[in-house]
């Protein structure tokens, strides 16, 4: 008996993004890949979710008119949720998110929909795996050549043995750079960003403002996601959802409290 | 000379909210507080930005028409960043999020525009705390007496010396239950949560589906924010945003791997 692995795939850029498409294509090759995605891009949607409309849903065929998977009117984090509990057959061994157009490290690991459909993922004990492209320049990506790359990487993972719900950060540096130099485990940078807003007046008299490009991390710590990228390697970070700083934990503990 | 503690105080349940006010008038015992909050409710919108639309903002009054700070047509997030990169002339000693109707504990605490814009603080080294008011029925809250508990606990976080960026969550347990019974530090609930999914049919044959409302952790870990809060203790979890799982880290540089 041969047993193929279950392959959940979603992103955050709509279930007809390139990304997409390209990792679909090397999953295929490790195993059984249905997609369940939203139908247009959501990125820096973090982890919301939807509570207050409904979720529309469509099954969606490939480019070769085959049944791919379904896309919802919702949140990378809706998809995986709706996915497990109402649209697959069975529970999947794997869920993959992306590979997103751009990457996700430092702190746009908060704000990052394709890693909060893996967090998702892993909230219920499914094995989880975000994929991002840096890109460091507006022309089109090699979605197919760093597909190859993320592919290989998810293979490697995978063939360890792992505990439920276990959760991973993979970012394939931008390949205009010049060759890949191997791939690093690393920690998440957490060392401030630099950003900026444009301020304007519209012609009725009142202020808003622009969320500015320029948003980068000056001076990323060494050893870091965000280090490793930017020096051409591809970047694989084991992650958890349990945001309790525990060495302060301990020492809170000691503190006098009264109500 | 007299210093004044300056407190940024933001929400997710939007500008007008009755928690927003409420905490507000306790913080004002504590320093000068200024407001920048969404317009609207934006609740479970997690740790979303916006970067393709404009972020409109209006100064707002309070209910004696007094000047209270700015309402902005954005996220939690957006509202963190541009009150410290725009609205504030100086940066606050506080961020203060909430005070949110409902609780914001266990795996919650990822989907919470409440916890996100406390953590968008602790992006900008600013110490921030989120509070947040368990809801057991849906009738109204008392805010007032809430929010009274939540300005002493902290105030008692505060008189600690903390590093840039200290970050907490502070949970209020419902006080129909009775008489809150004291406050514990506890971890953040990972255990599983259970939700389902109504599926339905619309007029035209396209099939969509609700979120249920029965979203609850059926089995919470013991000694957590979830369990302590059930139990009717105020919660206070210090959080931090470095996802990475340390643990796994170590293993994982030891795995072989190729490119």
């Amino acid at each position: 008996m041969v047993t193929v692995m279950r392959i959940l795939l979603t992103n955050d850029d709509g279930v007809y993004a390139p990304g997409l498409r390209a990792i679909r294509k090397e999953l295929q090759k490790l195993g059984e890949v249905t997609v369940v995605a939203p139908v247009g891009e959501q990125s820096a949607v973090g982890h919301s979710i939807t509570l207050l409309t409904p979720l529309i849903t469509q099954e969606v065929l490939d480019d070769e008119q085959k049944p791919m998977g379904w896309a919802v009117e919702g949140r990378p984090a809706d998809c995986v949720k709706l996915a497990l509990l109402e649209l697959l057959k069975e529970p999947p061994d794997l869920l993959v998110s992306g590979m997103n157009a751009g990457s996700n490290s430092g702190i746009n690991v908060l704000y990052s929909g394709t890693v909060a459909a893996a967090i998702e993922g892993a909230f219920f004990q499914c094995t989880s795996i975000a994929v991002s492209l840096q890109y460091t320049k507006p022309k089109p990506l090699d979605f197919a050549k760093a597909a190859e790359y993320a592919g290989k990487v998810v293979a490697q993972i995978v063939r360890h043995p792992l505990s439920r719900g276990s959760l991973f950060n993979v970012n394939i540096p931008s390949l205009e750079k010049g060759p890949i130099r191997g791939i690093r485990v690393v920690r998440q940078n957490v060392a401030p960003y630099k950003e900026q807003f444009d301020r304007r007046v519209d012609p009725r008299g009142r202020v808003y403002f622009w969320s500015g490009p320029d948003f980068g991390c000056p001076d990323p710590h060494p050893d870091t996601d965000e280090t490793a990228l930017r020096e051409g390697y591809i970047t694989v970070t084991p992650l958890h959802f349990n945001l309790t700083h525990s060495v302060m934990l301990e020492k809170m503990k000691d503190w006098e409290w009264t109500i």
